[in-house]
């Protein structure tokens, strides 16, 4: 079986752990495996190395960016050979560029166009683990490229596709997706399995267990992603796509929250074409992602025009929208920070209705009042108020069955 | 004029360095100079990753080493080019691989074997500083490789060699080359020029400014190398060769001197064939380098084997041959670590006779025993205790002049 597995930053993030993850690299070899290692620069590493370059330069050059950051998951791949080669593990490390990796030439941000994979298969053959760099490629000139921040997954998961795997395993601190924070809902209950897009669904909220260009990536290839804790044996999550793992389709597979968004209106705006546009025309062109978008017309003809951006975000395009306001013939502008939004997540609630109508029936029974409401094929999100949002998430835990099971 | 310069890991050991070598670049390029730089890894980067290695593996993979140490020089192009762009002087960064500097596959001590300079020179005509990481390059399969400790001097003197630079300038954290060590005696005088003949004897006798190896490079392509100071400005010392730089041929160049050595003695050694070779077999079997070696055959028709070896091996050497002298029929075996070893260097002593006598009637004066001598066309060298090494060295500075005129 050819396996990919990705090590983290804090996975590699010192002698010690180098050491107990070149010990379970070496475990899978060992079971018959073809393994193939994706790293990340040792945590901390890639800190340092932006500050460096933040002291010198205002704008760091992005092409010299790269040549820098590249040299983090580089030391990896080396350290990390070494404690193969000690405990008797045939290993080869390659970086991006000696794979050959190539992507476009966006510095800092580049996308994977192809990968080689004849030094590798060369060296799988020669059973030997091989351990490439994550995160980095180069492009056609030769020059080095980084894929952005977590792009160590994209890397794993691309290899995967590229070689064929049976499964991509990415190790994390965490043993597997939950159905919910566990830090709020004693009962989250870890997940055996879960679907590309319910796990895309999952991430973009704010579920941090993956990088969402990798699920996408994975969904694409139909790659087999697992989710596997680097500190402790465990099963993990399999995330696959649909028809291989959801035999027994669970309504809800999880909820999903985030506290980084605020609330903004635009009220009584006059119900003429083109109001759409003249709001967000603006807060797109000062680069502020927009989430959820509600528009609902009012009795006196009049639409209010209601979306959320993250906090950060949200006194710029305040003031922004004030403008936009007084423009339009508007009646005024309301923000509100203490919102939360969360979401039910499930491909079952393809397949099953009632899952809206159950969902507001337990919020309503904690006395939580709705703001705003969307919907997808499978997810139902709501904003509410901040200070309901834990009793409300675990209600809906409850309501919908996700809470573990007594032991 | 196309220069290379080559600024050493003191040169570029913090931030501040960094960006003080940046403005010494900056004004070489604003003279309208095309410049290339080789640079070292930042002081102290090299250890910190050998260490870690040494923590992985008992005998680190030679491979992974390479992968690993190549890093540190990775790190300083980026940062250097970070620094030369935000003063506005174009620049871009080369690992060895994208140069191409080609090596054999002799992993931590690789020869430069070929030096495309297509991406440099495309460069330069772009009027961009290329900034080289020292010290590294690819062999044929792709692999990285290291030249060994020092081997950015090495690839400085090689590019300038595949360039056909004017000059090759060492920056390091010394002025120029010196008659003999400042620290010992205190008239000594920067040289402008010495040759390289000259400069290998003085750098093989412990004047460490430039790698033995990149002063043998440059004489071999005929390279001009300048060696100056980082930290303050001055001509520095030209090493050129003999026609061109000395005109006026000085007697003596430079004084060296080292207290490294130790000296080993196999004494009543019968005066049969072989016997060198069975003392020395043994000892080259073990490793051990030999330096002077002097033999004189006695009154007794038994000879004494004399030889110097670096005072770490002086033990182990001992123990050899002690087996070796009862093998021979030896009377015995002597050791010496109370020694010193000084040289005078200088081209000029090839055609001048005299000055042989003129050093031991110096030594004489000042009453030290001469213990061995040994001589080459260009250098003299006598082994002799080591407590009167200074007062030995002070006084052939002055009886050859070599002493600093008074300002």
């Amino acid at each position: 079986m050819l396996i990919v597995q990705k090590y983290g930053g804090t996975s590699v993030g010192s002698i010690e752990r180098i050491r107990s993850v070149a010990a379970k690299v070496a475990a899978s070899k060992a079971k018959g495996n073809q393994v193939v290692v994706a790293v990340s620069a040792m945590s901390g590493v890639t800190n340092n190395l932006t500050a460096m370059a933040h002291e010198l330069q205002k704008e760091p050059s992005p092409r010299e960016m790269d040549v820098l950051l590249t040299t983090g998951e580089q030391t990896t791949i080396a350290l990390l050979c070494m404690a193969l080669l000690e405990i008797g593990c045939p290993a080869i490390s390659f970086t991006g560029g000696q794979v050959r990796i190539l992507t476009d030439n966006a510095h800092t941000k580049a996308r994977i166009q192809e990968i080689d994979d004849t030094n590798i298969r060369r060296e799988l053959e020669q059973e030997k683990v091989v351990v490439v760099a994550g995160f980095q490629g180069v492009d056609e000139k030769g020059n080095i490229t980084t894929l952005g921040r977590g792009g160590s997954d994209t890397t794993a998961v691309a290899l995967a596709a590229a070689l064929k795997a049976e499964e991509c395993q990415i190790y994390t601190d965490v043993d597997g997706v939950y159905t919910t924070d566990p830090r709020v809902v004693e009962k989250a209950r870890r997940l055996d399995r879960i679907t590309f897009e319910e796990m895309l669904e999952m991430a973009s909220l704010g579920a941090k267990v993956l990088q969402i260009r990798s699920v996408e990536f994975a969904g694409k290839y139909d790659v087999p992603l697992r989710v596997l804790s680097s500190f402790e044996d465990g099963p993990g999550t399999l995330i696959g796509s649909e028809d291989e793992s959801m035999m027994e389709t669970p309504l809800i597979s999880g909820i999903a929250f985030t506290r980084d968004e605020a609330k903004l209106s635009v009220v009584g705006v006059p119900d003429v074409p083109g109001m759409a546009y003249k709001v967000f025309g603006p807060i797109s062109d000062a680069n502020i992602e927009v989430d959820v978008i509600v528009q609902n017309i009012g009795a006196d003809q009049t639409n209010d025009i209601t979306f959320t951006v993250n906090k950060k975000d949200a006194e710029a395009a305040a003031r922004i929208l004030e403008s936009v306001a007084r423009d339009m013939g508007a009646k005024g502008v309301e923000v509100d920070e203490n919102v939360a939004k969360l979401s039910l997540v499930g491909v079952g609630m393809r397949s099953h209705a009632g899952i809206a109508s159950r969902m507001f029936e337990a919020l309503y029974s904690e006395s939580v009042n709705i703001q705003l409401i969307t919907t997808s094929e499978i997810k139902i999100s709501v904003v509410i108020e901040e200070k309901y949002l834990e009793s409300a998430v675990r209600a809906l835990h409850t309501a919908f069955e996700l809470d573990q099971e007594k032991q």
